[in-house]
């Protein structure tokens, strides 16, 4: 099978499993794991932020973004489209009781004047506008990036009008190789003008479990603290931190190898006819395709695909999704096309 | 000064007073009010449910309609320029860690397609969406009606998809009122495709205080114990229930009036340059009068219409509302005319 | 009947419903309501606070007093038979996500020391403790007043320990009348050592509706804000603002009377036999019976109580509770005491 | 360093390792992970129910079993030394909306009178009682086993009165092996009478992270799906699944020889003057110290212990806590023995 679902479903590779097994280990709860710490440190350093926190998900670290930036009967903005709004349970209102105000954007990121027009006036009638939430690269704008001047004129305009933002970065490694600049320094730039950014270990890097948020260290403490209140503190985490070290030394530089292989098959997917790609992009290593009605649904195609051993995703009913990944070498991109050609 | 502002700020008359004052009343956290009894049962009839429940504001009627239906985790969908969404503190999220999942349409109504769209997949990944919410007539929208086969279809549509459906109908006596079917059959029409019903005896029909929320008798249960939560118990409210009884018999058939002068404030509207009519409709007693830019904006216009002794809202910033009700009288409405014309 | 279940069940005096009627209202969502603003002012000043708050209960004043302190995953101390935590269907947890620590005590007010055991430490396991409430009279230990010297003490500990403290004073009036000083200086004296008080005009006091929040004018701005969330903004509210007015003017001092009937019922009861008083006290307008099983059951005796015309509730199997108030005279209690030995 | 503070602190052996590192994986948020499945299926059936969720922690999956039974405005009854209650920082408020009942106890269950007068009437003054919790072995009453037929009765009771029954097993392991019985029947028999039972790996069973709640089909899934909003759902778990499931074949019958060694260390407080055991006590491997004021206090016993090597927690400020565990020998049994005569 050749599993485009997503890049979740990587498994850790031997040399990740040495480290693992091999990671010095302590109780996380009394803050002392020594391989949590030295996680949260470099991801603090890497974010460009004081404090970090190792969670089980980027639903975690997302939705604990929202909660130390936000109280019952606040609201955020975000794009319509965006994974913490659509994808995770409505969590913000579920467990926080904080409401949710989505907008429409072309691409990802809503412009400033629907922005500016979306805050809520100063009155009992309105939930409190406290936050902005930005998604890059963009899920369901097809791994989209963000334009970084823009992502800067959006948190400057939330900054001036008295909220706070938070980055849901779940591939922010994949947006930072892109860039071409040195990773470590691009993930740096793409982090700084948010307050709290979220990163994941478990998608494309390659890592089996985990997430973190990164911000001002008295805001990671307080996320820390409703972390606990979840269950989401755990004991001898140090062996799932020690996959995201090895993870961050190994994996992300190869993210362009990932990259490349989905712009390999959107390529592909230009040339199908019936197929086209969201917004004609590939920026990173997500491959939204628009299915022409006359050729089928998206139920249709997936079920076709499984018989040509290959797995993809319908984010909506004609519209399929392909992530490359650690697992998915060229030749799999190859027999991917073939099957999606044989399939129309 | 002639308020515009809204219905809310209507005086109860001497006679309604007078009524209120001789009311019998009891204790009706006990169950024990006649005249709140005597107002529930009425309610009920006149929108053709099983029982209802006297409470004291549309907010709270609004949101107990929402929890009846909705857990935590679940969503509700709506028009993106509803009250409940827009006006009521996103109590909705801040009490019940309820979702609302607003959708754009064109008078207040989102298209058939839009809303099967919406309805998300039975995963985890979603909030579970559980309930259909309209507004009738509709604030935002200028005071529309809907138009009553596209509501009949939506709930259809909605209890098709096993969604629950609420009619939040502030102004519903506009509504039937300006069918010109006998209001009490046009009422029940208006009601009978939804689940639940709010409506309000304190705005168009110039009660002091109240509302109600109408439905199976269940649901109706259900509201009545949150509502005592809530601290919306009340003992001799039969005092409040009275005036509303009282605006049943005597102010609802005099709202063709309130109609018939935003009728002729909407036509002045049409014709002074420089100001139109949101979506060119006035369907009840609500006009929403768009502002050309190049007159000055909202915020301008209302302060210059106050030295004129008139006051309208702002609900958007090249926007202005004006409100006809109980308290303003033809002259009234000339008034106001010549002030509009005079501040641009 | 003589209703001795409660004195919320008081009906309006022809006086009151006419000063209600002559009430000047206004919007009081707008803030425009002179009636009510004139209710807000003289309570402030009555329990010698910045600003006061008008709302439909008793539950809901102490339920904004406990969320002005606390956030969701905090706490409150208060004894374990107060009304916060026994009677308002715990909606501190239900709509605001607080928890409650009750404690034991003798009397109401739990001892110091029980208390500075209670406060959790500042760890993440622990809920974070926050408010001290008390209750004065106290419902369930028989409408006792607490020692003022005590309840100085408690607040004095309270506000060293970093906590918060609100006072549940539904009937505070009856304790100030009770102290032998003149009531108003009383009650302000009562309400001192806390930062935020509600109090009850519904109830001993004879209004139809309505309690009030006081406090810091900070705070009562929050609780007006979230008023407005829970549906408890109401408009011409000053309509019952003139019931409560009215009831500062002439219920007050008559609350003498009360008390003393139910001090004369108490004393009945003490020389029945098969009946005791809890704690062998009749401090205000409540009367705590202890029934001896040998004699039946607080359901067979209210049952049989019926019979001879006399309402009693039983707030324990062999409990039960007589309330004297604005609508039961002398002769109703020399009849209630006939009654209760007829039924033993 | 003699670390006594918890079993929590325990860290992997190599083989335990060495079994995570060879565990076959896949993505557990799409049910796809092996070895998680296997795990889930035999902690189902070891503890006689339908179903089981892989959770990261004993807080998670309690929380969880709170969250599955009740409702915003539910309560559940619990001792009050309870650790739901007491250790979980208030999450069932926090985050569900339910609130907590507690009750003294002597022992950590109390007696079926006092649970039979804490069932809240249903009258809409008061939450609805919906579940009983209980814990065994019950950490604040020194890891005491709860007599297994008053167990039954209290489920029974509970049953009969329409409430549901959780079991708090965090370290139910240990109780199941001091019965003498064959540990896999006695873990069973006591899970019995409970419909929902929370059990932990990562306290004496020695695994790195992770508990289960297991119980009927559908709660579970429930349970499932409300973990995914938590940010519980975590992808290849498998890594962790594997230590647990090496924990089950390998370390619980190794459960005995904790439970000898606190007995021993209980034995030796039993002789040494200014010390005792709490309730006279040590059913299991937790040792709680009660401390005469005269010797010092718990704070001053805790910081003298470590300059002996030694670590206890201090629950209560004349109290100690000393926990045997996996990391804990004879010899470091006979040393803390030495070290706590030393400092007192």
């Amino acid at each position: 099978m050749i599993d485009l679902r997503s890049d979740t479903v990587t498994r850790p590779t031997a040399a990740m499993r040495q480290a693992m097994a091999a990671a010095p280990v302590g109780d996380d709860v009394f803050g002392e794991d020594p391989t949590v710490q030295q996680l949260e440190e470099r991801t603090a350093e890497l974010l460009g932020k004081e404090a970090a926190l190792f969670v089980s998900s980027g639903t975690m670290s997302n939705q604990l973004g929202v909660r130390v930036h936000c109280q019952p009967g606040d609201e955020f903005l975000c794009d319509a489209d965006c994974h913490i709004y659509y994808y995770e349970q409505a969590a913000y209102a579920q467990l926080w009781g904080v409401a949710a105000h989505p907008l429409s954007s072309d691409g990802g990121l809503p412009a400033i004047e629907t922005l500016d027009l979306a805050v809520r006036p100063d009155n009992l009638h309105y939930a409190r506008t406290r936050l902005l939430t930005l998604e890059n690269t963009h899920n369901r704008w097809g791994g989209a990036r963000l334009p970084q001047d823009d992502v800067r004129a959006a948190c400057d305009w939330a900054h001036g009008r008295g909220l706070a933002t938070h980055l849901d970065g779940a591939r922010l490694w994949n947006a930072a190789v892109a860039t071409g600049q040195p990773w470590a320094e691009a993930i740096r730039d793409l982090s700084a003008p948010f307050d709290t950014v979220s990163v994941c270990f478990s998608k494309s890097l390659g890592a089996p479990i985990g997430s973190a948020l990164a911000g001002p260290a008295d805001l990671i403490a307080a996320a820390r603290r409703t972390r606990k209140a979840l269950g989401g503190g755990w004991r001898q985490a140090g062996i799932l931190a020690a996959a995201a070290l090895y993870a961050l030394d190994h994996h992300v530089e190869r993210l362009a190898e990932d990259n490349a292989r989905a712009t390999r098959l959107a390529d592909a997917v230009r040339h199908t006819p019936g197929l086209s790609l969201l917004a004609d992009r590939c920026d990173t290593n997500l491959v939204v395709i628009e299915i022409d009605p006359a050729i089928g649904t998206a139920a249709e195609l997936t079920e076709r695909l499984v018989h040509h051993a290959v797995l993809m995703t319908r984010p909506a009913p004609q519209r399929l999704r392909a992530v490359t990944h650690h697992d998915v070498g060229d030749e799999d991109i190859e027999r991917a096309i073939e099957a999606l050609r044989a399939v129309i």
